[in-house]
């Protein structure tokens, strides 16, 4: 059907242009709302000539920067070539480019650090101003219009519908059998005018395999011809399976205190080393009909569905290694029974979240002793990705679990801290806090007994004698016990680290 | 019907006894789930006779104390009494009584802060242990069985099915024509089971009017005729409406933005001199079919429920003055039509906040200059009260709006300071702050820019100044410039405080 073109509707062939073509449409001070989430489905060859018109501008000294708005992280082809022209001057609502954080952190571009599933009602609302352009990955174009998606759909939907106008990329290098894999729910709206959403398992399908657009608002069809970022599988590590282990063993004996499910609940799981250990460990450990509800489909996902431990996955997008994009484009009948992708509001829907009963399990910068979290801040002031859509599901889900090393930067650094210098996850949501020292179950535990536990279980034993320290000299002030502190030194360990690049 | 008594089940007539004889039903180290829920609806009389039988005991030299659970705070007849007598071990999820917090501060009480609507299911999971009785008032106890339950409806269908053995107190003092106000929903389970709540509107009934209950679980009925803690109600102080000005100002911005419908969305409001203020505001602001999606029933809502501001009001439990407890009695069938009571996992329930699109605005101790909320902890370590449903509405609601006035203790506290000493609202939750000073409208704003517009807006002029500075020489430092801060300095405010009285 798509042998000669991936553009088969006959008004918008007639707006296929160059790149350089289509980013004439945008202008200094556009607000634009690009796909991409985890490096999957970002505009391949828009951002480059956007950022190539910045770059003239500028040198002829004028001003050109946008405001990008995306799903979350995209990839150097996006955010990489438009910050390194000095293109963006705000970004929201997730990021994990080394020279976007750079410039978050010398103050030279704002950034606005967004629940994932909250960005699509703050677009609706107005809450974030006027929408200018999309830019949008699709695979190909039906003759009547209708888009397939491509490798992630992220805020797509309502970037479609929230923009005056609409650029299209329609990338050759997607494959056309992701069609139907989609699930674009059409049933949003803004209060009072909201229904329920009718899904009780992960895999209920609730919408369409399509976008739909207006086609007069569509500007441009640029046609490119790309992979995405697709990282290549860091095998676990020794640390990374220890914490995997913890879990594993956790999770046994939840089940059979009988308070999960031999399936568990529907996983949801960030992206890295030690979440993929967790899914191996699962994948070895005898499961069986497990579900994902969760972002990203990453490798060790993949495998679990062709070993049939988990039967299902939902998510956003692919976060792919590029053996493993092989893998799915060589049985991809197989996975599109088995995996749906969701727009971003609904694939981290606090309804949907708290109905599934979703297991959060997130990475996180430091803990402090009473279970408060840092996703995001390094040392209290500087950004390094986001808090993307933990808060959702830490929140909603039904058990929060947090994962990180006991240490950094060679020992340096101690996850666990008197005080954390920026809060994401407050004590009341975090309930399970992991290192490969241990875990610790926070459920039914006051502050204070809380304290005791994540010392015992969770700091690296460098750091544990100067915690309980801290911790007893904290009780011992005759201020509040409630939640000891010595107001005087609960940053200190940050402030050594800053002065004497040591904790 | 009621007319000679207010148990008509015989089955449960037998087990009528005084509240002495019920208390010898609790024994040293049982957890205990009761009624009550912001000073109504708990038990009168047998928490006395149990404060009394631990008085006993200690006095013999032997241990007694209970782990108390309850639907939020309660009075100084049941909180007040079994604290004095060291009755209490452990309690949960809410608390404002002053000898309670004295010994979760001086480190005799333990206490667990919780999300209000994720009590009932952590109760359901086994998560916090198990639950050994419940002691709940009801107005009366039909032939058949069925309890018409109490002014408030709080965990106590939670407690109801989960603890092994029921005492009922049955209170004269409630009005029997509370009898159909309440709606029960019995469509909870624990996930894998989970169904959508199906409810689009305020004012949908979802339940029943009764609770049900094996007779067989229940040990003990007891009968009391006693009031709620009904406080008098203050008049709005000139603060408290200037901050309400503020507010309805905003309002009107947002209808005229197009971004709010003119009857607004579902208001939900903590209690207290500040939202009852905005609630007068709002009765004599031209308003007309209000909706209200919140946990209590304060004076300001029955005035403006009178005046048909508001349509219909939605809560957990009633928090009036004597003078408003008459006016609901005298009009009980005008109100009964207009106000349901539900229990708190679903009054308070994300599902229902984000489909309502609840407009959230609650109190707070201290606001950091990048809009983190310290909700619960005097200088970060000393419990106030606890976060009650404000992270319920905060997170999953439309609009997230936090007030305090701007200083407190004459002056001597700045409720605006560089850090806050314990978030309970992160910056990403937070997107209005009000002061009597002005509001700060936090949407779309990064850190640094969420910075200059809460010094300006919010912070007293007698620290402005100051917080100018600590934000100037932050960003100078060099270091991250997302979040500026200068960590030895962030929470000198506080260490001032306690050291000299003074920030």
């Amino acid at each position: 059907m798509f042998s000669e073109s991936r553009v088969l509707c006959p008004q918008l062939k007639s707006k296929i242009m160059t790149a350089e073509q289509a980013a004439a449409f945008i202008s200094d001070g556009d607000t634009v709302g690009m796909s991409g989430f985890t490096g999957a489905g970002y505009p391949k060859s828009l951002p480059r000539a956007l950022a190539d018109r910045a770059g003239a501008e500028h040198k002829a000294g004028r001003p050109f920067q946008i405001n990008l708005w995306t799903g979350a992280s995209t990839a150097p082809e996006l955010d990489g070539v438009l910050a390194e022209a000095q293109g963006i001057n705000m970004r929201l609502p997730f990021q994990s480019d080394p020279t976007c954080r750079k410039q978050i952190n010398n103050g030279q571009m704002h950034y606005i650090d967004i629940h994932l599933s909250e960005v699509s009602q703050y677009a609706w609302s107005g809450f974030l101003g006027k929408l200018n352009i999309a830019v949008i990955e699709v695979t190909a174009i039906h003759e009547d219009g209708r888009l397939i998606p491509s490798s992630s759909i992220g805020n797509n939907k309502t970037w479609i519908e929230q923009a005056d106008k609409i650029i299209l990329e329609v990338n050759k290098g997607q494959n056309l059998k992701l069609e139907g894999m989609h699930d674009i729910y059409y049933g949003t709206a803004l209060p009072p005018h909201r229904k329920p959403i009718l899904m009780t398992k992960t895999d209920d399908r609730i919408g369409d395999s399509y976008f739909r657009i207006p086609p007069e608002k569509i500007l441009a069809v640029v046609e490119t011809d790309a992979p995405d970022r697709n990282s290549p599988f860091t095998p676990p590590d020794a640390t990374s399976r220890q914490i995997a282990d913890h879990i594993l063993d956790f999770f046994q004996f939840e089940i059979n205190k009988g308070r999960l499910p031999k399936e568990l609940l529907p996983l949801q799981s960030g992206v890295g080393n030690i979440p993929n250990a967790v899914l191996e460990g699962l994948d070895t450990g005898g499961y069986k009909n497990l579900t994902a509800y969760t972002e990203v489909i990453q490798d060790g996902m993949l495998k679990m569905l062709k070993s049939g431990t988990l039967s299902s996955a939902s998510a956003t997008a692919f976060s792919l290694s590029p053996v493993a994009l092989e893998e799915l484009n060589d049985n991809i009948d197989f996975y599109r029974e088995r995996i749906i992708l969701r727009q971003q509001d609904i694939s981290n829907h606090p309804e949907v979240a708290r109905r599934l009963g979703v297991i959060a399990m997130n990475g996180l910068l430091e803990a402090d002793i009473y279970g408060n979290v840092n996703s995001t801040h390094v040392m209290g002031t500087r950004m390094m990705n986001g808090i993307g859509g933990s808060g959702d599901f830490a929140r909603n889900g039904y058990l929060s679990i947090f994962v990180t090393p006991s240490i950094a930067k060679n020992g340096a650094i101690s996850s666990i801290v008197p005080m954390v210098s920026h809060v994401d996850h407050t004590e009341h949501d975090t309930k399970v806090i992991v290192t490969e020292q241990g875990l610790a179950d926070l459920r039914g535990l006051s502050p204070r007994q809380r304290a005791k536990l994540i010392i015992d279980k969770c700091a690296h034993p460098d750091f544990r004698d100067r915690l309980h320290d801290y911790f007893e000299r904290a009780c011992a002030t005759g201020r509040g016990m409630h939640t000891p502190h010595i107001l005087g030194e609960a940053l200190s360990w940050h402030e050594n680290f800053e002065r004497y690049g040591k904790m």
